[in-house]
């Protein structure tokens, strides 16, 4: 199936592998007049850029996009936004090992069963680099919901068994460390925890938080196009995301409705939520209260240390991963997490325009 | 937006409200042949039956499934399936109080604001009755799974406090208990925590696990329609559900790749995984091992017990819901799990048909 | 293929065969605040009811429509509308004889091929009664256009050799004769040789055309969506049409740029069309002008004189179908027709309110 | 709307402008296998290549397509194959007299209407150039088909008054005329009529035939995917289009049922038609003839003659549009037709896979 396009009204279309010509996005249904420049994406991509520090992969990948459609004198226009990274180091390595078996936490076997063979070479599209297209698209996107007041905040909010302290959350030291935490202290314990793992061949797994503000109470569908079912679908196709949780998440199951329900209070002539253990959505649509969700990370899959696993004659074989691997998956994706809640967002923004006969009327009236 | 259909070449569309005239669900894209009567489908919805038990509500709904198209002796025919349960109590009860204002962890503010007004009566289309659809579909998608050996287990892993024990798992015991727990004792425990949360007029959230065996390795697509993702959104689309996890789910954040991935062997000639930590799934397609995920579910928010809100005109009020309402939601909602898995799963299938060409060129060449 | 619904934001789902239990529709996306009732929806099904002349099939069906769900207080509440057509004379006839060959210029052989088997009596679900759920839909979406000042006039143009005469034409007789003929003359020559059909135990072919007037410039998107292309397929989708044309259609092979163009002009302060060659679309947006287009329906294929055809065991036979065919379709397609491209027009209304940043911002500032 | 997307299974999205950066299409969904190279697609998009005659324009366009993703070792690997074609002279031509005004016959005011201003250099997104991205799409479909014994033959059937004769008819004269008419008296005919056009600063219309060999019976769905449904789609969203025909196509109108309907026969132990006057479909499936389909496509819209239209500020003005202009855009659709037919064939043949349960079980029990 054509499982590469995400959104309905905005949608994105990914392609490219990691040792290909090239990366790329086609951004679809982009409303027209967005101001838009390379240098609006490039900033998205350079969070997700490896070789800020020593626990990303030292490559040296630039990573700079080009547009190549769908802007004309500095504002979107409406039609397709495509854009391209070009793959530097396309040849630069043997793979005809990683060929030869099944690497273990990875896609291998699903590809050879599926399509009867793959493109062996660095993990081809299920390589982290297929997130470049999301980011590129989640650029757009996030910066469309900035000029309608709506914000995103996401972070490593744990790597390990290191979390952010509440008591010691601030938000404005996130980018003085590599990890995105916003917690200077934990960032050090949770550094020297991935001291610890790369110095064992092993690598480690995490948490991260995104909250958005600013939304309009409604957005979302009631059945099956509920706001948190898209967002869930959205950050579980993000590779190495194994949980997804909205509000209080899997701790609601030891609550009671006492405790979880948020009452509705008046405030400053407004209806607000006393409290938002729901994460900001109700029966699938937006709350008016931030919303909160969390993604559980999985540990980096490609270790040096040696495993047991199969070659593609059935044999039972010990490997050691070679090449250089992030010890940690977690801070790459906080801006994958980010684009991917973007683009869900801005499409049941867009969607919701519909809802309501007099609002239409109005709308063409004008 | 059209948010009322799930899946897309085996495809369900929902309708209905709790207090309109019935509730019911198109079933299209079926293959043709599939042996199917009544019962097969009642045989599901008497598994979400109200009135089963001291803690689910006590109406008289017997839910009585007609199929009104799409069968033809006896058998699937490849058209629409149109399915039809009646309500029987639409005129039963005064809804105007409801009417007047919004209840905590429901969503009458956002119907109100997305829509500018809502049917009130029983919770109207985000009624638990909407999932009536959603389990005649999936009976249907469960039979035509079994035909090719994919099997399911779901069950109440834990209701508040009370889990399971691994230790005492005995699926047989599942139906021995209207909480659906494969543990007897626990099951007791429950039993009792339940007790107490009725009589101070409260309610408990829970977890359900579910077990989905027989699949064939390579199902979902790599990038967007991760197997996994489409079922993270499937389960969350269900009213209440707050978080999905899959394999280790939350717990790969604490894991490390060493401890985290799964071994690749060889036995009876086939490749196995040593464990399964991923939960059956890798990079978004099923790798041969069963597909194991689990679904938090927050307390049923409507509670006799006294709590604070607004009303439509803005002004804070005390109320008290009335009426018989389930003070766990976890029982009722094992079987819409299942259904949501199923069509899932079938729709996963029927799609990894078209992914090797030479399957193709040997598919018509028969 | 789920291949049953039709329209992205404004959706209908149909189900039915012509003698099952019934024929129905699931109408998705329906903006909320539409006052609705059926009668609403009867007006336009008893405009493809059968029995209204010698021409039309002289079963009694009363067709009558019950709405299920989706409406509160004669309103539309944004959720689904489901309707349902009772089938009254499910057993009515012994089609053992029908089952056994397969019909010229029917489906039979497709669907046997295709799905393994097939509903024969009368026709399944390749019926004409399939067409009351697009009607069902298609007037829901007339009336909530109408409320925007659009409005369609359809009427047949041509029936076998006889054709409306321009210097003819009144809209207001359309109704005085059962041919739906806006020229007293022209329906009373195809009167004539429809009788003669009759006589031959034939049938005829014949044109609908379609005016569509009030729309706004710009529905419609400039590629793969452009208006006339789902114009296209919404029409060819209809049983028996073979042919779709807009504005000059076909006569355009012929014409010239100078004469096909049509030169812009302003009048009332405003930007028109001089002339309507492109029967109101340009580079697949609506320009302003009507939209004009029509479609070719085949004579209808059940016909009581001898035809050879093979049966099921691939012997060659001759064959009388037995049972009363209309001699023509246009008349009852004409609804159908009108059906379908209201439901194309919304769709299209609705997805164009997201195309421009400005209005978009706008339309949640208020 | 995200609009620039075609096919469900096997789908294309394209993007670019005339004068942007260049040109492109992703095509997913491409089932893995299938040995692909520039060369395969090269050929497809040299016959849509402007410059091969006096009839089309001059302009030194290459047009050299690159395959940026989705091969490996010379097959599709089940992944997006992103194509490019880079555009020459983007900056060699003042548009600023194009912007100020509306052309008659094009987009213009449906874009600033719609989306508040337009790539006004060549056409923008509504040029002819935007067919590169389905014609490379198509040479996809197309070699894939061809292995199945799927195979298209497309051609000029009229240019203006000038008609193939079938007395004539000769496929193998089609690429000795740079107008691709299988007759080559016709095709001189046609040149000096083109010639004609010419001198008088004018264009002309024509027809373009389709025929399509080796379908198997059965492939598209009964209701809306119709496979001359989702045809004539395809056909319509082709600029300059206007309209769709099917075997007899509006002749229909004028027949009866005895001489529409095509007789069942045996021969060699099969089940044949001994016409083909629906031309390949019956009920929206196919029958096993050939598919035969007609488009109308309009003059050329851009002509040197004087025309009247209205500038951008509400003023009427006389315009002689400069440039380059095909007299006749006929011959360089005709493989753009091609294209977008194979593309939808394609997809319905991968949709046709999952009809029958016994083959599904069959599938997966291999």
């Amino acid at each position: 199936m054509a499982g590469s396009s995400y959104g309905n009204i905005f949608r994105i279309t990914t392609w490219g592998e990691s040792h290909g010509k090239g990366i790329g996005v086609v951004v679809d249904g982009c409303p027209a007049g967005l101001p838009l420049c390379e240098e609006d994406i490039q900033k998205y991509l350079d969070r997700r850029k490896p070789g800020q520090s020593k626990f990303t992969t030292q490559r040296n990948e630039t990573d700079t996009v080009e547009i190549l459609s769908g802007i004309f004198e500095g504002r979107t226009t409406g039609t397709p936004i495509s854009m391209l990274v070009w793959n530097k180091d396309q040849h630069s390595k043997d793979y005809s090992e990683i060929a030869s078996y099944y690497r273990p936490g990875h896609a291998d076997l699903g590809f050879d069963t599926k399509y009867g063979f793959r493109d062996y070479r660095g993990g081809g599209r299920s390589s982290g680099r297929e997130t470049i297209g999301r980011v590129a698209g989640g650029a757009i996107a996030a910066k469309l919901l900035e000029q309608m007041g709506i914000t995103f905040f996401t972070y490593s909010k744990s790597i390990g068994p290191v979390s952010v302290n509440p008591d010691r959350f601030d938000a404005s030291v996130i980018n003085d460390n590599p990890l995105y935490m916003p917690d200077s202290t934990a960032a050090a314990e949770a550094t020297a925890y991935l001291e610890e793992c790369l110095k064992a061949s092993n690598s480690s797994g995490g948490i991260i938080e995104c909250i958005i503000k600013g939304l309009p109470v409604g957005l979302g569908d009631p059945v099956f196009e509920k706001l948190d079912a898209n967002l869930a679908k959205a950050i579980l196709s993000i590779g190495a995301v194994k949980g997804f949780e909205i509000g209080d998440g899997f701790d609601v199951a030891k609550a009671t409705g006492l405790s979880n329900n948020d009452a509705f209070i008046t405030a400053d002539g407004q209806i607000h939520k006393a409290s938002n253990h729901s994460g900001g959505t109700l029966g699938g649509m937006s709350d008016g209260a931030p919303i909160i969700f969390r993604a559980a990370v999985k540990p980096t899959p490609s270790i040096a240390a040696t495993q047991h696993t199969v070659n593609r004659d059935g044999e039972d074989i010990e490997i050691n991963i070679k090449g250089r691997h992030d010890p940690i998956i977690v801070p790459r994706a906080v801006v994958v997490v980010e684009s991917m809640a973007a683009i869900t967002i801005l499409d049941a923004l867009l969607s919701n325009m519909t809802a309501k006969l007099d609002r239409i009327i109005d709308f063409y009236q004008k």
